[in-house]
């Protein structure tokens, strides 16, 4: 009986290992081939959008989602086994979205409408940002999402004032061009600001009067402008990340305590004061 | 009589503490519940501006509107009661502000123009850069108005070049293109160099003859190499800062030997290995 | 008789001093005057470009040009006498752009021929950078310009690509779109590539196909990738400004033989071997 | 016999000086000239394919392709005789475009289809990038080429994020939208999202929904956030070459106490007063 369980115990070691860890090559197989399986998944969902590409395949392309969607529901299966508190899995992030990316076909037996089946088979795609998990392992990730962090505050202040210009803007051209240019209500005239101002400018909306024309040139001269405030935060704080970088070429280390970073020119140690070796 | 005075005076400076101070929590409730009423009321005019929601809820529009404006009045008198020089206030910025966009409302009474009323009502929207006073204490804000204060002649010198181009630019477009393509006048002409320049491009405003593409590729890269300045000189600026703080973090020097730039856990002296004072 | 010549003399002097020199008092006011008399006149031939201005203010605008061409032609010939060598300032640059500038209406009584007056009436508008000459001053024009000037390497090789990539992948799209989509040429191709390269988008020619589509795509992100250089470029150009100027901040001078710009760590004199005093 | 063979050897390395160097004069003759046929020859792609101008010149057009043509299968079997190893260029890069650039004209004869001659006849204008051979020896394109290799995995990162949000954004538009506004497939919707995100904007597929619009103006406003990753990336990277260039140019280090980053000027050590050798 306790041999039983050692053998459960120890098959579920081994689920755990193949599918939560990626450094055994078992583990990196099973995760690469999830992530092949996810891309089809997301591609057969994109044919099937192709309506003339959906009329020629579409019994091909249901049978490839049933097979997709009952390997995704054994991969849960396993994942909840596997694990020594299941409901932790369950509950956590990865968890729901696995739940949600496998349950809408199964749910189209009960609810026969294939609209709806549709919009939460969109968030299947949300799978792809557990590869974002591999690419976390690149240390160039997490550089940009630091430069990012550190400039929150700036980048808040941004976007606060881009809110609160393209409101004002917004109105001003409600006013001034009115119903005629398309200008129908304050959201379209917000719409036509930052369609404006980030210099996307589709052209669905556009002024017609000499002076909404005017006040156009402003918003695009500011837009012009604003643009280089995000890119001049980023830039510099990567320019300062590089410099931090640059920091650690000093490999010298104290000969009585060890310590780092020492100054380019220092010929003591900062820590313990003894005397540096000669560079 | 005395008595009935300082109680005034106490009531007075208690209702200043609370309106133009924001550190007690009274102040605070105070601030944080005008913001919101200010974000309610800009809501409800940009809703009101949307036809459809309208027609629906006009009335509800219309009530809300007064109570709002009501409050705001309320609010003003009590700022005008509340501080000693109370014209210091009325003439302030901020006071013309609040004034502005309280008014229009009762001016409905006189003049029954409600198509006015909507136009002076968009003032109010000013109401927002209030709230940028409380933004104001965080440093960025104030680290985004320096680096552009600062290179506030190298833009000067850019904004003048982008005008001039877009003249001369928008002249020879007027010429070659002429009426049928939509370039009626030179202002057009220069709309259409902004448009493009600014890589807007909205498309109303097109060349149709083989000269005016040509010379609206060299426009378009052209523009494409002067977003590069602002963008440069803003990005340099945010590096200086950066430099700046970072030798400002530290400013420990050796009792011995006087040598600066330690390192931010240095206990000993890089140069002498002299003990370093507590930080 | 010499008294004559003298007086000649003199008065020439002057006349120069207050036309090409602008320290004197009278030589900036007639800088000034003359700036306000150029933009006066561009604003004139931007106003009776715009259809409804001019039919009802023709006479006006034609009185009002024919005034200041006069007074332009009065500065020309004084710029002529008041100069030792006239021909040289005849056959400079701002010479021959201040004659042209004049001339055109002169011309219109000999071959009446309005339409192509208007063509060479444009030209004036290059009068505009003579007011550059006073921005020059300003020392950050010179350091934008040196910034451009230090990277024309860097920006050469960049449109050298970005011409290279548009020939080749608008000859690709004129192959995959056709005519159907408006690619009815290889120049039109180059137009579309640019015209999406560099962000602009007018969406006059749009691809259609799934093929052509998916290459704008690639191409789309290609551009917002280049946009990178040019921008990268000017940023580090500043910077490095920025930085030079910095060296400046370590203002030691040697006791010895007073030479500047020592290392931050320096204790001896790099130029004499002198013992620096302590910072 | 053995003359003759000698004879030959000499005219064949005459030759591969001639066609494989730039170094002699000759050499660089012949690759200028090999240019400018390459740009001829592509401006008459270029012209023929503007439909007015090839109904006028078509004789002419035909008859200068059918001579550059002939030259270029001229210097085609001229590099394939000079080299010693020939098939190593047959199968080179190099050799194949220019193989595939000079064969089209000749199999016009057996397959007359002249449109997909045309077709294959764009590939000639790869032939542009032997150009590029000349422009690698200005060290700025190599600089160019650097920075970009050493952003690499911070590019691969922000593309991966790009095409997943792209991905989602471009389904999620699908399902708000529909068919209606030009969304008709999950592909359009990402091709969309492209066009929002790299502030392109044709405006040929616009959403026409208020929450589509919503969802437009965040994208917008992500688009225009993101854009200042790859400008950072690139910004910081020449910053960072222009530091190490200044660092390296002067290598000069004491002979007494062996400190370094001496003045380009110095004379003497900062350090310990010593005379420095002359550089």
């Amino acid at each position: 009986m306790k041999e039983n369980k050692d053998v459960v115990r120890n098959w579920k070691a081994k689920l755990h290992e193949i599918i939560y860890e990626a450094d055994t090559p078992t583990g990196k197989w099973f995760d690469i081939s999830l992530i092949f399986l996810i891309l089809v998944s997301i591609f057969l969902v994109i044919l099937e959008s192709v309506e003339s590409f959906d009329q020629q395949y579409h019994d091909f392309l249901i049978i490839a989602e049933w097979i997709i969607t009952i390997l995704f529901s054994i991969e849960y299966i396993a994942r909840f086994l596997s694990i020594n508190k299941p409901f932790r899995y369950v509950f956590s992030f990865y968890g729901i979205v696995d739940l949600l990316s496998t349950i809408p076909l199964y749910l189209s037996f009960i609810f026969p409408g294939s609209q709806v089946l549709i919009v939460i088979r969109a968030i299947r795609l949300l799978r792809l940002f557990r590869i974002l998990k591999m690419v976390k392992f690149i240390g160039e990730a997490r550089k940009l999402k630091e430069a990012l962090w550190d400039s929150r505050t700036k980048i808040a202040v941004f976007i606060f004032t881009m809110v609160i210009l393209s409101v004002i803007i917004g109105t001003v051209m409600y006013l001034v061009e009115g119903k005629d240019a398309g200008f129908t209500s304050i959201p379209k005239g917000i719409y036509w600001t930052i369609i404006t101002m980030t210099t996307v400018g589709y052209g669905d909306i556009v002024p017609l009067t000499s002076l909404g024309q005017t006040i156009a040139v402003i918003v695009m001269v500011m837009g012009y402008g604003i643009i280089a405030v995000p890119t001049g935060i980023v830039s510099a704080e990567f320019s300062k990340q590089n410099k931090l970088n640059k920091i650690h070429t000093n490999t010298q280390a104290c000969p009585n305590c060890n310590a780092h970073n020492h100054n380019d020119h220092a010929k003591y140690c900062y820590n313990c004061g003894n005397l540096l070796n000669e560079a």
